[in-house]
């Protein structure tokens, strides 16, 4: 069996692949169209360790899915993580040059390409999951789509970037249970729902539900990881600014826990991911592992 | 029966219900989360003739579609509206201060707000249609989904905003074609799904072929008539800034065409569009008068 970073990289190949192909237009464009597909395509392809993709697909595999399904569902997760960190690095919310190491969409482009793509990227994740060639059961599209709306929007990530904008100007830093809503909602939710896919994909509601307390549980250690990268990383392994919560004067894990108690955490959240997928067994094995590096990365 | 302004108006009041339940936030909110939802729904309620709302409701009804599968797909396609504005007044888009009469919401709140509240509106739409909620048959749900994403996306409205974009640097003025698939694509699309939500949600393929040709030439009057109020139109009725277009140097159908060519081209995309509705004889009655509508009104 090849080590889990080869495999990585082969799915995230795979993953590479499927978004190339849904995000090229139709040949009969107009003016601005063009740049407007250049920049959507920017924005989603050629970075990233394609976390969410891969619990999709890793998780549709598990169940005996279609492969090209896992990979679809996988692929607008993707498209709704690019839009998001489209819009989150654009001068009036986070401001930032660079991502991956390479200019930001509006740095590349210009701001009003940037909304653009962003909202762009956005409708395509739900035109992928509604589309009959990610599954040819509408219940599953239809539940796809709607699991993905309540993952991404105001009782979702929108609302997490929200509690994360509110922290910026908030009198105190906040708490323990604010911060964990925050980052259930702004980065815990789609990682959720692309390990869900697994379970709507194959339409087995008791594996949903195991791959949803799986991920949640990896979305947690996932953060305090964020957390403890931003102040132990290095700017050139992480591919961006580092210290930017500790300027802002935020609270994180690690400043709410302590550095060594936030490590704690997160190993004992990696445990209890991983305890919820003892019903798969063996089978589960990538998933495990996708924990076990949620932890151990370093960027 | 009742005159169809009164009509549109007493449809509109339902619409407004109907939004003002589904941007109705849980109970227990995080710092962010509220001033989130209060944007969201300054942008949405409390405004406009609801005319793509209309649309939905009055083929949905045709077709014996249960009022609330209507007035819910309705309520989708305005969030959907009410996201393109809010995104198209910010700064980097069009700079718009006023929007009905009432300050543009990133000046009524602030733009990192407004980006989100757009973002966090465009999801909501998705999910009222995946919702169970909107329709039993999840093949509807889906299909309403894919819909309103082609309509919504790089290949339909934020596509013709690109082209609109273009256009103010373009070396000159954009010629009849590409101005009509401007239109097709910024306004149209969008306009065009809401008339076909009823016979998507009736699982009615040749009504709804005959409603997107009907909304289709509807569409597209509707924008030559703004066009003439952008040249002739009063500030204070309008409720936004006239002479837009002119001053930015944009082509326009009155500008193509000149005044009485373009009155001319509406009145007959008018009578093609009533074409479009024979099928449905006199059951089609606040249709064709939506169509006459789009032509005479003065906002």
């Amino acid at each position: 069996m090849i080590s889990f970073k080869d495999h990585l990289t082969s799915v995230a190949a795979e993953v590479e692949a499927t978004l190339d192909a849904l995000l090229t237009p139709s040949a009969d464009l107009a003016p601005g169209e063009a740049v407007l597909w250049e920049a959507m395509r920017y924005s989603t392809l050629g970075g990233g360790k394609r976390l969410r993709a891969f619990l999709a697909v890793e998780a549709a595999a598990m169940l005996d899915v279609p492969r090209a399904a896992g990979l679809r569902a996988g692929a607008a997760a993707e498209c709704l993580h690019a839009y998001s960190l489209v819009h989150d690095d654009l001068p009036a919310m986070d401001d930032d040059d660079l991502r991956r190491g390479r200019p930001t969409t509006h740095r590349k482009f210009d701001e009003a390409i940037a909304i653009l793509a962003g909202d762009g990227l956005q409708t395509l994740s739900f035109e992928i999951l509604a589309d009959p060639a990610t599954h040819p059961d509408a219940t599953v599209r239809a539940e796809l789509c709607l699991a993905l709306a309540r993952a991404a929007g105001a009782p979702g990530m929108v609302g997490g970037q929200m509690i994360d904008i509110a922290a910026e100007t908030a009198a105190e830093p906040f708490d323990l249970p604010t911060i964990t809503k925050l980052q259930a909602l702004k980065t815990g939710a789609l990682i959720r729902f692309s390990a869900e896919c697994g379970g709507i994909l194959a339409a087995d509601t008791d594996a949903r539900a195991a791959l949803a307390e799986y991920a949640a549980r990896l979305g947690l250690a996932f953060q305090i990881r964020d957390d403890i990268l931003d102040v132990e990383g290095d700017e050139d392994v992480t591919g961006k600014r580092v210290q930017k919560d500790a300027d802002a004067g935020k609270a994180t894990f690690v400043s709410l826990l302590g550095m060594e108690a936030a490590r704690q955490k997160a190993r004992d959240e990696v445990a209890a991911a991983s305890d919820a997928l003892s019903r798969f067994g063996v089978r589960a094995q990538r998933l495990h592992q996708a924990a076990e590096f949620a932890i151990h990365r370093n960027n």
